[in-house]
C-alpha cells in the first residue's frame, strides 16, 4: 500500500514561457525535484515516540523548558511546591527531619488493603482504610508512594509511567489477586472506530483517531465483556480519571455507579445484559472538564472488587458539544456548527478595504495529532483541570498560548521582514503544519502574523468543540487600549515623520469570533465572544486577549471582561494627526473619526462568500447608539481631554485612486481634489510615497511630488503620481503594500488636508487542477502552474501544499525560478476521507511572497464503500504515518 | 566617617543559660562573630555600576533573561518586530534590499537642520524639515540612525548608551555651534535635595535620593541659569522624556512651552527673572506617567535654538499623588496617607484565628535603591510606558511581577520546606533586601511565601505613590475560582484522606489593597482594591491577581475585573467534607458555610493595634445582603448544583480547645463535645493529629485517638489528646503548625461530626534593646538576646537585621546555639534619618524558624539640624554605600 505523501512521490517541474534574465543552469537542475525534499520538512513521522512524549512527558518537557531561575529553585520533587500553582501536584513531603519510624497509620499506607488503592493519587490510593476485610499482601505491596510521580520521563511506550496511572496497567484487581465468583471485566469495547455509532452521534467521525472521541453533554454506548454473566447483585461502576491529581470535586475523577442515578448530569445504565456482555449507556455530564480520560471499570461483588487496568486504548477524549442546549458553546443552527466546528478549511482575508485580499487556510482540526496538540497547548501553560470544562477560561488560555510570549506558546511573532531563520508568515497554508510541528518538537514555531495566529486559534478551538471563526478587520488600531486614538505626526510642511508610525494603524488585523455562553458575566454578552491571539501591548504589558462579547464592543462597555478596552480601541478608535509647531511642540490638526475598523468580514457560513459583519461590532455611524458606545467607552478609557479646535473651514475634499496595481509593473496613483464650496480655491498639495508592512510601519519616502492646484467652485483636479517598477522595486516589504501620504492646505482659508491611503500590489496566483479522479485510498495528482510576474530570479524558492483529508503538510524546495519565467510542478497524492475538499499551495521566495493558490477537491469514497478504519491500535503501532494504515485501498 | 553597617561592625556574643546537650566547643568560636559575616549577604554595595546596570542594561537582560526559544527568532536589531508588543521600539528598518541610491528625503535625513533633531528618538530627530533656515554641516551630521537602539549595552557609565538619549548629552546646540545672541542653558537647579521645598512639599524627603522626586498633579519649581538676562521675545521650552520612543501623543514625550498655558495639566511659568536666573514653576500633569524622565530646557531666538544637554543629574522621578484630589489615587485623610503610603514598616498577621501571630515588616520603600527597583519592575514586565499613569495597569502588572511565575518577576514561591537553597521565607525581615537583590542580580530571588509577596507588593506600591497596606485572611480558600468550594475528603471511616489536602484551606493568607478609583469600571467600585501577588492557580492559569474592587467582592459581583471570582473565593467558599462511600463513590456529608474567610485584618492607623476589616469585604453573617452577595457570584460562577441533603439532626457539637502550645514542649489538646438535644447521645470519636503547612498540605497523621462519649442531654464531655514534644518533633515542618481532625458519628441518629482545627506552637521572640541613644549620623548598638527553646542544637543559624534609616539589610551567620542556650548578639549601626524607626530581627535555623523581634527606635535628628544631605551626585559618585556619604555627623 501506498503511504500518501511519502512514498512514491513523484513530482515533476517543466518550464515555460519567457526567461527575461538569462539563467545560469538548465530549469531542470535548477529546480529541485523530487528527491531534494528534506525528510525533516515533509510530513513527520508521527509514530509511536511523538505520541508518548506527548502523554507521558508533556509534564517532563514543561519541566525543562522552563526558563532557568539561576539560582535554582528548590528540587521539584514528586509534589513538593516549588512555586505552587503550576504543575505543582502538592502532595505532603517531610520537610525537615523525615521520621524513620513507622507511624500507626504509616505502616498501612503502602499495603492498599482495598482495590480502591489501586485507582489512581486520589481519594484512596494511599489512605489505607479498615473496613474491606482481610487483605492478602499483594505483589504490589509496599513502596506505591512516590513512584509515578507527575515529572517523572517515561519509557517512551504509552500507558506506562504515565502521571496518574499509578499502579495500574499490569494486573486487574486491586490486591492483586483474582478470587472465584468476582466479576472480572476481561474486556470493553467503547465503539471508538470512525464508522462506529458513538463517533456519528457525536459529530467526530471526521477526527483521524480511532480512540472514542465523544462531546459533552450526550450519552454514548459501550459493551462490557465479563467473566460470567452479570447479576442484579453485582456492583459495577464506570470511572473517569483526567490529570496527575484526579479529584472528585474537581470534576478530575468522576466515578458513575451503574444504575444508580448519578450525579451532576453523569449516569450509567444497563441497556441490554446479554450472557456475559453487558451494554451500558452513559451520560456524560454537560459540564464535564474536556480533555483525555482515562478509563476503567470497577466491579464489587461479595468475593471482592475487581477493576479493568487502565489501557491507553480505551482513553477517551472528551470535548465540548455545540449541539448540546445544555452546554454553553450552544449554537442554534446546524449549518453554523457545519460552518464553524466541522470546516476544516476556510477563507482568510487581508490586503486592504480597497484592495481586499483571500486566501484559503487549512484549519484541519480533524487531522490526526491535532487533538493532542490542541490538549498539549492547555497542558504547557499549566491550565488546571478544572477550569477546562469552561469555555471562557479555555479560550482564554488559547488566546495566551498561541503566541510564544510569557509561556513558550506555538507561534513566534515577527514583524522584521527577516524570516530567514524560519518560515515567512505567508507562506504556512494552514494549521497543521505548526501545530504538529509545536507538539513534536515542543519549541514555538518561528514565524506567525496575525492571520496565523488567528489561523491556529480557529483550528484549535473547532478541534475541542467551540464554533469559531477567522475575523478580518480592516483599519486596525493597534495598542491603543489607554488612549482610543491612532496618532500620526507631521512636520511643519505635513511630511509625515515616518519613524513615529511604528504603532500606527494596520492595514488589517485579523483575530477570532466564538461562540459562547458567558456564564461569567451578567446576562446579555452571550454569542460571539472576541479572542486574539496576537501579541500585542495592552496597558498592562500581558498577553492574552479576550474572550470579550461583541455585544460589550458594540456598546462600548469596555468594563466587561476579558480585555474589551483594547478591542473597543481597535475597531472605534480615531486617527489623529500632529503637525510640529514652531515651538517644537505639536498640535492636533485633523481629526478622522471614521478611519478605523471600517469594515469587518469573515467567510460566510455554507460557501466562499465573504460575509460583512461590521454592524455586530458597530452601531451604524451616526447613530445615537454609535455615540453612546463611544461615550461610554470614553467614559470608561482615557480618552484625551479635548481635541484642538479645527478652526477652519472644509471645503476642499480629497480622494485617491489607485489602478489594479500589479507586483512587476509600473503603477499610476491619482489624486482627485473637490472644491465643494462657493469659492476659488487654491491647494497647496504634497504626496509622499513609502512602502509599508502591513502593520502601518512604513519605510522611508521614496517618491514624492509637490503641485499647487487651483480649484474654481464646485470643480474637481486630478493629480497623477506615476510610479515605475524600477522606482518601488528597491523598497519593497512584505505582501507590496504602499502608503501613499496626501497632505496640504488651503491657501484661502488655511483649511488643512491630510489623507493616508494604503494601496497594495497584486502578487500572482498558482494555478492548481488535479489530474483525474480523487478517490479515497488511490493515488491521484495535483499541477501547480506558477508564473514569475518579476523580471528577476526567484532564488530559494518553497512551494507548500496542505489540504485536510488530502495530503498532510508538504514542504517542497525547489530551488530558483527565472525572472517572468513559468514554471509546472506535479505531486501525487492519496486522499483518506471522502467529500468536498481543499487543497492549498503556496509559493515563497525572499524576492515574493505572499502567492497562493487552492483547488477544491471532491473525493469519492473507497470503492469498498464506508469508513476507512483499520484495525484498533493499529495507528499507533509502529513507524506508520498516523493516518495512512487506514487506507483501505 | 563611618559607614554604617559596612565598617567598624562590632558584634560580640555572649552565652548564657542552661545548655541541656553537652556541646563539643567553646561558644564563642561556634557561634561565629563578626568576622564571619559574609560580605555578599552583607549591605550590597550600589554603585554606579549597579544603577547604569538598571538604567541601561534592563533592556539587555530583559533579552537576555528571555526563555531561549530554541529555533532562534530573528535577531533583534534596532526596532525590527520579532515578536511584536514587547520591547519593540518598532522603528523600521529595510529588509530585503536596502537601496543604495539616495532618495530625495533622505539626504537630509541624517543632517538635522533643526535643533529639534537632537532630542531624542521621536518627533523630530530624524526627519529633517525645510523651515528652519540654512544648516551648517555639525560634527553630528551623519549616522545617528540605528545608533542609542535598544538593548544596546552601556559602558557602564550613567548617561552613555541610554536608549533614547541619542545625540544627546555632548553638546549643547542643535547643530553642535553655539552662535552669538542664543540663549544658552548654562545650568539648572532642580531644588531636588531632600531639604529642598520641592521634596517636602511633595512629601518625597524621605526617599535616599538627592534626585527630583516629584508627585502628579503639584507643581515644582526650578531655577534656570542662562548665558545672558532673559527677556521677552525669547522662547524656552521644558521637556520630559521617558523610554526609547518617546511620543507626544503618548504622554512619554513632555514638551511645555514657558508661559504659553500648556495643555493636558502640564504648564511652565516665569515666577522671577533675576538678571541670568529664571525662576519657573512647572505644574505637572495629574495624568502623567510615572516613572523617571530625562529632563531638558530648550530655548529659541532669532540667533537659533539651544537644547541644554541631558544631564543624568536631571532626571526626575514622578510619582503617583495621593495628596492631589485630581489624581486616582486620592486619598481623602492625612492619618491614611501617613500610614499607607509614608509609614516604612508595618505589621505582618500570621498564624491561625485562635492564635494570631504577628510579626513587624520593613517595608522599607524609601531607602536607596528601591525606587529603581520598583521602576525596573515594570521594565522587567516590558510594560508600556503609555500605561504606567494608570494605576489599574501599574498595580496589575506587580501583582504579575513579584511572583516569578511567567515573567521571572521579584520572587521564587516554594512552599516544600526545603529552602536550603535560598532564604526561608521565614527568615526575611523586611523587603529591602529582596528588592535590592532583584535590582542587582536581576534574577529572581529565592524564596517567598504570602507574607513575603504581600510584604514586597506593599513597599513597590507605597513607593510609587499608591496607598497600601498588608492584609491578612484567615482560614483563606485556595484555588477554588471555579467552584466556590474547598473539598476535604474522608474514607469510610472519617479518617482523613490526608494526600488530598494539597488545596486544603489555607489558615491564613496574605495579600493587598490598595487604593484607588476605579475609572475602567461603572461607579461605585472606588476605594480599597485587592491585589494577590502570591501565584495560586486561577481557572485560567495566569498568575496575576486584582486590583479587584473590595466592593465588589462583599457584593458576589463577580463579572468586575479583574479576578472576583477568585478573591470572592477565598473569603467566601464552603469547606465540604466528602466521605467515601461503599461503592466506591463519594457522598458529600457536611457543609461547613462558615468556616472561611473568617477574620480579615491588617494593621491599624497611627498604631501597632490590629484592625478587623472583616466588614468591608462581606456583609454581616445571615443577613439578606450576604444570602445576596453569595447567591449573584453563585450565578456567574460554577457552585455545584445542589449539595446532598444532610439526612440527620445535628443535636451535638464539637469544640476544640488548645492551651498555649510551646516549641520544644510538650501539649494538650481537648476535644469537647456537647449533647444540646433532649435524648441521650452516644458519640463515636476518632481524632488525627498531623502537621501541617500554613498552606493547609498535611503530613501524615503521626497520633490518632478514638474513643466512644456518652452524652446525657444538655451534657457536654471533654476528650483530652496529650502530645509530647518527643512525638511531633520528628514532624514539624515551617511554623510549627499542627491539624486535628474531630470526626465521628452519633450512634442514636447517624448525626456526622467533622471538624478540622488548626493551632500552632509558639515559637519565641528575640528581645532587642539599643544600648544608648539614637542619632543620626552617630554609631549606636542593639543587643539581641535569644533563648533556644529546644533542647537540641540549632545549627546553621542566621540572623536578620533591617531598619529603614536605621540599618541596610543585614545578614548575620553565627553557627550553632545549643539546646536551651542563651546567646546575646551586638550590633552597631548609624541611623540616617531622624523620627520614630523599627529595628526588626529575625533568626532561622534548619531546626527552628518564624523567631522574630523589633524595636522602636527614636531617632534624634543630627546635632548640626535639618537634612542630611551631602553634595550633589556623590552618592552615585563611587563604591559608597548609597546612603553613607549622607550622614552629617
Amino acid at each position: 500500500m501506498t503511504r500518501p505523501g511519502e512514498a512514491k512521490v513523484k513530482t515533476t517541474l517543466s518550464q515555460e514561457g519567457e526567461t527575461a534574465q538569462p539563467r545560469p543552469s538548465s530549469p531542470t537542475t535548477t529546480c529541485h525535484p523530487a528527491p531534494s525534499f528534506k525528510p525533516e520538512v515533509s510530513v513527520p513521522s508521527v509514530g509511536p515516540i511523538v505520541w508518548s512524549r506527548a502523554w507521558d512527558s508533556a509534564l517532563v518537557l514543561l519541566l525543562l523548558l522552563l526558563p532557568p531561575l539561576p539560582p535554582q529553585p528548590a528540587t521539584m520533587t514528586d509534589g513538593t511546591r516549588s512555586d505552587v500553582g503550576r504543575w505543582g501536584g502538592s502532595s505532603w513531603q517531610p520537610s525537615i527531619t523525615p521520621s524513620p519510624e513507622p507511624e500507626p497509620d504509616i505502616r498501612s499506607r503502602g499495603s492498599g488493603r482495598s482495590f480502591w488503592a489501586r485507582c489512581c493519587s486520589c481519594c484512596s490510593c494511599r489512605g489505607a482504610d479498615d473496613d474491606w476485610g482481610p487483605e492478602p499482601a499483594g505483589p504490589r505491596g509496599s513502596g506505591s508512594r512516590g513512584s509515578g510521580r507527575p515529572g517523572s520521563r517515561g519509557s517512551g511506550s504509552r500507558g506506562s509511567g504515565r502521571p496518574g496511572s499509578r499502579g495500574s496497567g499490569v494486573n486487574a484487581a486491586g490486591d492483586g489477586v483474582i478470587r472465584d465468583g468476582m466479576l472480572v471485566v476481561t474486556g470493553v469495547d467503547l465503539m471508538s472506530r470512525r464508522s462506529d455509532q458513538n463517533r456519528r452521534e457525536h459529530h467526530t467521525e471526521e477526527y483521524e483517531y480511532d480512540d472514542l472521541i465523544i462531546r459533552r453533554g450526550q450519552p454514548f454506548l459501550l459493551t462490557v465483556s465479563l467473566s460470567r454473566p452479570y447479576s442484579s447483585s453485582d456492583r459495577m461502576a464506570v470511572e473517569l480519571l483526567i490529570g496527575t491529581n484526579p479529584e472528585i470535586g474537581k470534576g478530575t475523577h468522576v466515578i458513575i455507579p451503574v444504575g444508580k442515578g448519578g450525579s451532576g448530569g453523569w449516569k450509567a445504565q444497563v441497556i441490554k445484559s446479554d450472557g456475559q456482555h453487558v451494554d451500558l449507556k452513559v451520560h456524560v455530564s454537560s459540564n464535564a472538564i474536556v480533555g483525555k480520560f482515562r478509563f476503567t471499570v470497577r466491579t464489587r461483588t461479595d468475593a471482592g472488587e475487581f477493576q479493568m487496568p487502565f489501557d491507553p486504548r480505551n482513553e477517551i477524549y472528551i470535548l465540548f458539544n455545540p449541539w448540546c442546549p445544555d452546554d454553553p458553546v450552544y449554537v442554534d443552527h446546524e449549518d453554523w456548527r457545519q460552518e464553524y466546528v466541522l470546516n476544516e478549511s476556510g477563507r482568510i482575508y487581508y490586503g486592504t478595504e480597497a484592495q481586499i485580499g483571500e486566501r484559503t487556510w487549512n484549519y484541519g482540526q480533524f487531522d490526526h495529532g491535532v487533538l493532542d496538540a490542541c490538549l498539549y497547548i492547555l497542558d504547557r501553560r499549566g491550565m488546571p483541570y478544572a477550569g477546562r470544562g469552561d469555555p471562557v477560561s479555555v479560550s482564554r488560555v488559547i488566546s495566551a498560548m498561541v503566541n510564544s510570549l510569557d509561556d513558550n506558546g506555538v507561534l513566534i511573532g515577527n514583524w522584521s521582514g527577516d524570516y530567514s531563520r524560519g518560515t515567512n508568515p505567508s507562506a504556512w497554508v494552514g494549521s497543521v503544519e505548526i501545530l504538529l510541528s509545536y507538539l513534536r518538537t515542543g519549541y514555538s514555531v518561528p514565524y506567525g502574523q496575525c492571520w496565523v495566529f488567528a489561523g491556529v486559534t480557529t483550528t484549535v478551538l473547532r478541534c475541542l468543540g467551540i464554533a469559531t471563526r477567522t475575523v478580518t478587520n480592516y483599519n486596525s488600531a493597534h495598542d491603543t487600549d489607554t488612549s482610543l486614538t491612532m496618532d500620526i505626526y507631521f512636520d511643519e510642511n505635513m511630511k509625515p515623520l515616518e519613524h513615529l508610525n511604528h504603532d500606527s494603524v494596520w492595514n488589517f488585523h485579523v483575530w477570532n469570533d466564538c461562540w459562547m455562553k458567558r456564564s461569567d458575566l451578567p446576562s446579555g454578552f452571550d454569542g460571539w465572544q472576541v479572542v486574539d491571539a496576537t501579541p500585542q501591548e495592552t496597558s498592562s504589558g500581558i498577553f492574552c486577549c479576550g474572550p470579550c462579547s461583541v455585544e460589550s464592543i458594540k456598546n462600548g462597555l469596555v468594563y466587561m471582561k476579558y480585555d474589551t478596552p483594547f478591542i473597543f480601541a481597535e475597531v472605534n478608535s480615531d486617527k489623529v494627526y500632529w503637525q510640529r509647531q514652531d515651538d517644537g511642540s505639536f498640535k492636533i490638526v485633523y481629526v478622522e473619526e471614521k478611519a478605523i475598523g471600517t469594515l469587518i468580514c469573515t467567510k460566510a457560513v455554507g460557501s466562499n462568500m465573504r460575509e460583512d459583519i461590521t454592524h455586530i461590532y458597530k452601531h451604524p455611524e451616526g447613530s445615537d447608539a454609535e455615540r453612546k458606545a463611544v461615550e461610554t467607552a470614553a467614559a470608561h478609557g482615557s480618552k484625551p481631554n479635548v481635541y484642538a479646535t479645527r478652526d477652519s473651514a472644509e471645503d476642499v475634499s480629497v480622494q485617491v485612486e489607485t489602478q489594479d496595481a500589479v507586483m512587476g509593473q509600473d503603477l499610476l496613483v491619482n489624486v482627485v481634489l473637490t472644491n465643494r464650496g462657493g469659492s476659488q480655491r487654491t491647494v497647496k498639495l504634497h504626496l509622499y510615497l513609502s512602502v509599508t508592512f502591513y502593520t502601518g510601519v512604513t519605510g522611508p519616502v521614496f517618491k514624492d511630488s509637490k503641485k499647487e492646484v487651483a480649484l474654481s467652485p464646485g470643480s474637481s483636479e486630478s493629480v497623477a503620481l506615476p510610479v515605475a517598477y524600477s522606482e518601488y522595486r528597491p523598497h519593497l516589504v512584505d505582501q507590496g503594500a504602499m502608503l501613499l501620504n496626501v497632505s496640504g492646505h488651503v491657501k484661502e482659508n488655511g483649511q488643512v488636508l491630510a489623507k493616508q491611503h494604503t494601496f497594495r500590489l497584486r502578487t500572482p496566483d498558482l494555478s492548481l487542477t488535479v489530474l483525474g479522479a480523487a478517490v479515497v485510498g488511490q493515488e491521484t495528482e495535483v499541477q501547480i502552474i506558477f508564473r514569475n510576474p518579476l523580471p528577476v530570479t526567484l532564488t530559494k524558492v518553497v512551494f507548500r501544499l496542505e489540504g485536510s483529508g488530502l495530503q498532510r503538510p508538504k514542504v517542497l524546495n525547489v530551488g530558483d525560478i527565472g525572472g517572468n519565467e513559468t514554471v509546472t510542478l506535479r505531486q501525487t497524492f492519496v486522499p483518506v476521507r471522502a467529500g468536498r475538499r481543499q487543497l492549498i499551495a503556496s509559493l515563497d521566495s525572499p524576492q515574493l511572497s505572499q502567492v497562493h493558490g487552492v483547488i477544491e477537491v471532491d473525493v469519492a469514497p473507497a470503492p469498498g464503500g464506508g469508513f476507512l478504519s483499520s484495525g484498533r491500535g493499529s495507528s499507533r503501532s509502529g513507524e506508520n504515518v498516523p493516518m495512512a494504515p487506514r487506507g483501505g485501498a
